[in-house]
């Protein structure tokens, strides 16, 4: 890894943000809006970054999809965990990061992340991983879409390695799962973190086949749902669980709770955060219900491929 | 402290619960739905409580008070940082917590909670000590509402000493802060824990004191508020606002982030959620409006009475 490998890296990363905004800007009509960041000086974190959003579009409610990259005089504690060599080393950490909240509950909200940290130890050759993945939280459940979805994430990934997709998809299971609510977040998709065991070339480049993924992975269930009929039963439904995924982000997301905890720029970690979501006390789901199918049949750890 | 002590304190707090209830209910029009809970055998927390809950209401969308009781073999690390000796000890815990979420922008939104905790440590004496509080969130701010409601907490504590509300009302300012934000959550009131200094008797004096302040600080302010005339303008605020309450006892609320990870009952935690809450990005507030003020002269550490 060399600084034309790290400046690679920041150009994928912003093409990836302008690809994936104009994509979604085309779908809904509506522009996002691009703002450019810097943190202060003496801030914990320097860095900067391009938080770009869209409120209250004709197909999407909030979308955000944010590139930042900072750099830090130390690597956290909860970062080298499995890592003692890299404690307290300087580090650079990029990466684009997205969630995406429909308007019609039978369009799922998605998530999407690439990211890439480079630490240099004191004593030793520069060390650069990657992490990244996406998944999908559907209110109303269709088996073609997590279908769709997983095999588009299967089939980026099938280059690196067969055993990559099952390794992630699993890891995905296993992250995006409410411990307080034992509830699956959505029907998964893949997640992988701290990864270089295919050297920097190959990583980069798997790192950025997730990311090419996300567009066909998620677009056409867009296309495909975005006009059906709905009323206040699905938009309520919508609403609640919206709840799950608020909950999920701030208690139990490493990254969040991470970034509110040490100085990360609020307003773009919480652009993850829904337009509007409920809370009611033991909410009924009624037998036989689409509700109930939710719960059943996609919030459960399944291969769909 | 003898087990008729910890039956005195049970018996205070059922009474409290029925006392705040009924009167939010006569203010209200709706009556609470009164929910019995135990914990399964097996489960890490054993225990049981009543949780009290009025949604959809006339003044209040969303009220919940809650009676908890629960018992563990091992008192939690997170429990005696400041205590080594009691570290996994058996406990005893009981309190009484509430949030109530008004449906007008003009009446805030109001917490209170009181608590006892009872360790035996192996070789010794039985520990118990008491915790509690109330504090104030509106989303349009009132002189009179802020000085009436610490009034009523500063003459609650008086019996108890001198120097009980200048402490606690900074401890409360200290605690419901939203550093991510770099803001208070409201305009305070007063927070204590821990709290054995006075002996159990006269603790648990304080502690009832500060119990049956409550209504005295928080209905006078319901009956001012709750037919002021509001538009959609003042409803957004109230929801986007909402959104700051859901950071904070998410991300911040010790006895919610712990009792989420930690097995406690999740419906009866998150009755703390409101009704339903907004984000926005960099939402601007006009400059001079009452928005505005509520930032610069409320959500500010300011001596009220």
């Amino acid at each position: 890894m060399s600084m034309p490998d790290l400046l690679a890296v920041r150009s994928f990363l912003l093409d990836l943000q302008q690809r994936i905004t104009s994509a979604i800007a085309g779908v809904d009509g509506q522009p996002f809006v691009a703002d450019h960041w810097q943190k202060a000086p003496g801030e914990p974190l320097q860095g900067s970054g391009i938080t770009q959003i869209l409120e209250q579009g004709q197909v999407f409610e909030r979308a955000g999809c944010g590139f930042s990259q900072v750099r830090g005089s130390k690597l956290p504690p909860s970062a080298t965990q499995h890592r003692p060599e890299l404690a307290g080393a300087p580090f650079e950490a990029m990466g684009v990061s997205l969630v995406f909240h429909p308007r019609n509950p039978y369009v799922p909200t998605v998530h999407m992340n690439v990211r890439m940290l480079a630490a240099t130890p004191a004593s030793g050759e520069p060390v650069c991983w990657f992490g990244g993945g996406m998944d999908l939280t559907p209110y109303y459940g269709f088996d073609d879409d997590a279908v769709h979805f997983h095999q588009t994430c299967k089939d980026a990934l099938a280059p690196f390695g067969d055993d990559k997709y099952p390794r992630f998809k699993q890891w995905c299971d296993e992250y995006f799962y409410l411990k307080h609510r034992d509830e699956q977040r959505g029907i998964g998709g893949i997640f992988f973190d701290d990864f270089q065991e295919l050297g920097f070339e190959r990583s980069f480049a798997m790192m950025s086949a997730v990311a090419n993924a996300f567009l066909p992975a998620y677009l056409p269930i867009v296309e495909r749902r975005k006009a059906t009929p709905y009323g206040e039963r699905e938009r309520d439904f919508q609403l609640y669980r919206r709840g799950r995924y608020v909950e999920f982000n701030l208690v139990w997301d490493r990254g969040t709770h991470f970034g509110l905890q040490s100085g990360g720029r609020t307003e773009s970690i919480l652009m993850s955060m829904p337009p509007l979501a409920s809370w009611s006390y033991q909410r009924p789901i009624p037998a036989g219900s689409p509700e109930e199918q939710l719960y059943k049949t996609f919030l459960a750890r399944r291969d769909w491929v």
